[in-house]
């Protein structure tokens, strides 16, 4: 049985969603930010980054949503093409949504993590639009015209649809990347994103 | 024949390593920060991103260190443990160095990224030798007291050896950290890290 660590409404709605595609037993302890529970100690004795995800298994935690996502895939046999290129782009879109795409929008909530200064907190919260704007379109520059990233759905598929669904509250309106709003209600659509969809609701 | 397009003491200088060390055959295309190269129409009909580094295959492009670094590990079968949660620990601690720890070293050169006034890049610059030794003391943690991440050498020792090379110049002494002074200085050892300072001096 393995336990994934979440907070309502953040990246770990995207191994969320995995666990549940792949039909792996699992269960999900929730971290309440409300509660600042990703800050006391017993969160932090299993993982001293005081971040969601985390999943507990058998051998031991595993923290970061790209490591967990490929460890699902891996595990499961699913959610990931078997071809080395193809695996490698879903890396790579996996990567820059964990690695820019996901920075640019912390900025707007989270600035305290780089200055200390409440105005340069501010002048980040305002960039936050355009950041998420330029990244939206170069996502939208990676997609086929139709279905997903690499033709088989994958674990990019869905690290996409949950870092998407921050764009409203971003500033951002999925409807001027075409590509992307199809996607993201293609995701939208699946019954395992609905289920998870209900329980984060 | 791949073509690694490399700026010097980026961070592709990962993905260069590890090309060296699995002995597949490779070119290196240099890209120059200081003639603004990457944002030039020619690099960006490569890699649209505008970063380094970018692997150019039979098949097509790859982006992302993380995505290379995996891929090569893949099409060479080196450099990853066949175990599927030690596999996961190499991935976490990749997604940690390209997510959370270069972000941070990010921040002293390129704040222009999150916010468009002055004050507030001095600010993140002001706090990187804070933000870089907390990750310095994150990664120490991971490190076992002896040898590399996860007992054999893997793409996570090659990623963190590369952001380490920043420390100094971010203001953090390593040999405050004694498990990752000994890890960089078993990587600043291998005949093939040798050979890629060479390239990058
Ligand atoms: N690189 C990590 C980032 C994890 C992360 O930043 N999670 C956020 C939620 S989206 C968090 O836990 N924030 C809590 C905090 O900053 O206190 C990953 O991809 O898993
Ligand atoms: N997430 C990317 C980041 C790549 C990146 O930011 N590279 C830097 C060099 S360390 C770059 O190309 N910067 C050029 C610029 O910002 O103009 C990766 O891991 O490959």
């Amino acid at each position: 049985m393995l336990t994934l660590y979440a907070a309502k409404n953040t990246v770990a709605v995207a191994p969320h969603i995995a666990l549940e595609e792949t039909g792996l037993s699992y269960q999900i302890s929730w971290v309440s930010f409300a509660d600042n529970d990703q800050r006391k100690p017993e969160y932090l004795a299993l993982n001293p980054k005081g971040r969601v995800p985390a999943l507990v298994t058998a051998d031991g935690i595993i923290t970061e949503a790209p490591a967990i996502l490929d460890y699902i895939a891996e595990i499961s046999g699913d959610l990931m093409p078997t071809d080395a290129y193809a695996r490698a782009k879903v890396r790579e879109l996996v990567s820059y949504l964990a690695s820019t795409m996901h920075p640019n929008h912390a900025h707007g909530l989270r600035g305290e993590r780089w200055s200390d200064d409440p105005a340069a907190h501010a002048s980040m919260k305002a960039k936050v639009p355009e950041t998420m704007a330029a990244s939206s379109a170069y996502v939208e520059s990676c997609l086929p015209d139709n279905g997903w990233l690499v033709g088989t759905y994958s674990i990019a598929d869905i690290h996409l649809y949950n870092v998407c669904r921050w764009l409203k509250g971003d500033g951002v309106d999925i409807t001027d990347y075409p590509k992307l709003a199809a996607h993201f209600d293609a995701m939208h659509a699946r019954p395992a994103v609905v289920r998870v969809e209900g329980a984060h609701g």
